[in-house]
């Protein structure tokens, strides 16, 4: 996992890209890394010639990265600390940059973000930079016939017998896997979008509508959901997408099966809402619910779908 | 996981065609299903005529195979018990048959063999069937040059970085993945085998010798473990491979990266020892040691290298 984050290279040179193309940023600036790793993030901005950088990793991963700033001779500007954000101390009052790579699939499964915001509250100078400081997630629709087979209807016959309790399950299940751009029936619409730099943890709970233009006469077995992050604050506006157009990351795409196909004519739009919230039980579930409703000349659909990302 | 296993047509096929093609082993006997899942393999022996299956399941999956045995009309015939082995209670003295699919990576990485040979000590009636019966690893070399500079040189050279701390962790942790069957270089050989009708628990730990011999002149980056299982009371005997000249299955084959890269000549052999183990501070780990040497024109090598499956 750790090998395929670093080698998805969308993710890992996006990252690059925004630190040494604008070291202006981070010239002379104390650097606080949320959830080091390796130490990459880290190791980047010290080359771009911040003047000091903290990267706080609560793994053993930690030990790794303390040895990697020491091997690349870089222990005068890096200092890793291991511990929880939550934890540890730092030897400065106020750090001017937070730089994290906190995304989950869906952007927020298993993700750290509520970590970003409470090292923002507690440590960040007042107009400090938070890396990437935008976030959104879009939703669009596919005809997915064959995969859907595969995977959710699978279940109605295994070797001859029926499971198709099992498939109840599955359907809830979102599926976390690439999408070929082929297969998009609907213009792609934002959901939702985060500041990073003001959000409160709460804005990560939220219900938005949605409303699916079909650009051609198809199917629709599920929709997707994909996110964006983008770095608004240097020298012109960068970031990266992970949708299915473009470049494979190693989030690839969220893909909510539909109970319904449905059959849809060019033109005419599947409207909804879609609710995210953590689980209740288990903070580290997200709860997904959609409504969504088609009223076609060749379907008419209206139905509430819950999902739950484990 | 529970799909790509169902999926994995050699592996349920086997167990399928075991029992549809021998109902005299299965006609009017008392089988016990050892770690059932989906009750799969109970679902099998049901229709070739066992009198009674206890499926015995110890995660939430058992009110899934409960509910498919009730949905498949075999209420009956089968009795999906949840809980460990260990600790439920048969309402029979003994059975006739345990069947399992216990296997793991390398054989025994979090493996069930445990559970099925405490079964069989608590349930199995004298002369009683254990199926499969015959587990055997075995051992190979190969070609890799590619995929080891992907996968372990990689860390020599992180987007400009020396991160080789982590090439030295990377290189002990055993790589579960498809080998080609022309990266192999030499023959491949028996290193154990197991009687799961006979053995101890304590039989999953050894050291076995090997011999490889060049079928070619080549470099040698891996050794390669994989494991085959046999059902030796069929009427005629029946099994599976997972090594690489076979289809390949979901446990794939077991990666073992060498330090050094051998030059051999045909002909020429790689001799020594393969020492497996559980770890005894984590007994969910395996320890493997590897002693190899190389006395040939090219190359003379002769070294210990360990690794940790976990």
């Amino acid at each position: 996992m750790l090998q395929e984050m670093l080698k998805d290279v969308v993710r890992t040179k996006s990252y690059q890209n925004v630190m040494y193309k604008n070291p202006f940023l981070f010239k002379d600036k104390i650097v606080l890394d949320v959830g080091a790793g390796t130490g990459i993030l880290s190791l980047f901005c010290a080359k771009v010639g911040a003047k000091h950088v903290y990267a706080v990793e609560c793994s053993s991963m930690a030990d790794m990265a303390q040895e990697i700033v020491k091997q690349n001779g870089l222990s005068d500007v890096i200092t890793v600390l291991k511990g929880k954000i939550e934890e540890i101390e730092l030897p400065v009052d106020q750090v001017d940059i937070i730089i994290s790579e906190w995304m989950g699939y869906f952007l927020l499964y298993e993700n750290m973000l509520n970590t970003v915001l409470y090292a923002r509250d507690k440590w960040l100078v007042k107009d400090g930079l938070v890396l990437p400081d935008k976030a959104s997630l879009h939703l669009t629709a596919i005809e997915d016939a064959d995969y859907k087979e595969d995977k959710i209807e699978f279940w109605n016959n295994v070797y001859g017998f029926d499971m198709s309790c099992i498939r109840k399950q599955s359907i809830m299940e979102p599926l976390v896997d690439i999408v070929d751009q082929k297969q998009l029936v609907t213009n792609c619409q934002l959901l939702k979008t985060m500041d990073i730099s003001k959000m409160s943890a709460g804005d990560a709970s939220f219900t938005a509508p949605f409303k699916l233009v079909a650009e051609r006469d198809d199917y629709i077995h599920a929709l997707v959901a994909y996110f964006d992050v983008s770095f608004t604050k240097c020298h012109k506006l960068m970031g990266f997408s992970t949708g299915p157009k473009s470049r494979a990351t190693h989030w690839k795409q969220t893909v909510l099966y539909l109970e319904d196909v449905l059959t849809v004519c060019e033109g005419e739009t599947v409207t909804g809402f879609m609710t995210v919230a953590q689980n209740e039980k288990n903070p580290r579930d997200i709860d997904i619910t959609l409504k969504y409703s088609l009223n076609g000349r060749r379907c008419i659909v209206s139905r509430t779908q819950h999902y739950r990302m484990r």
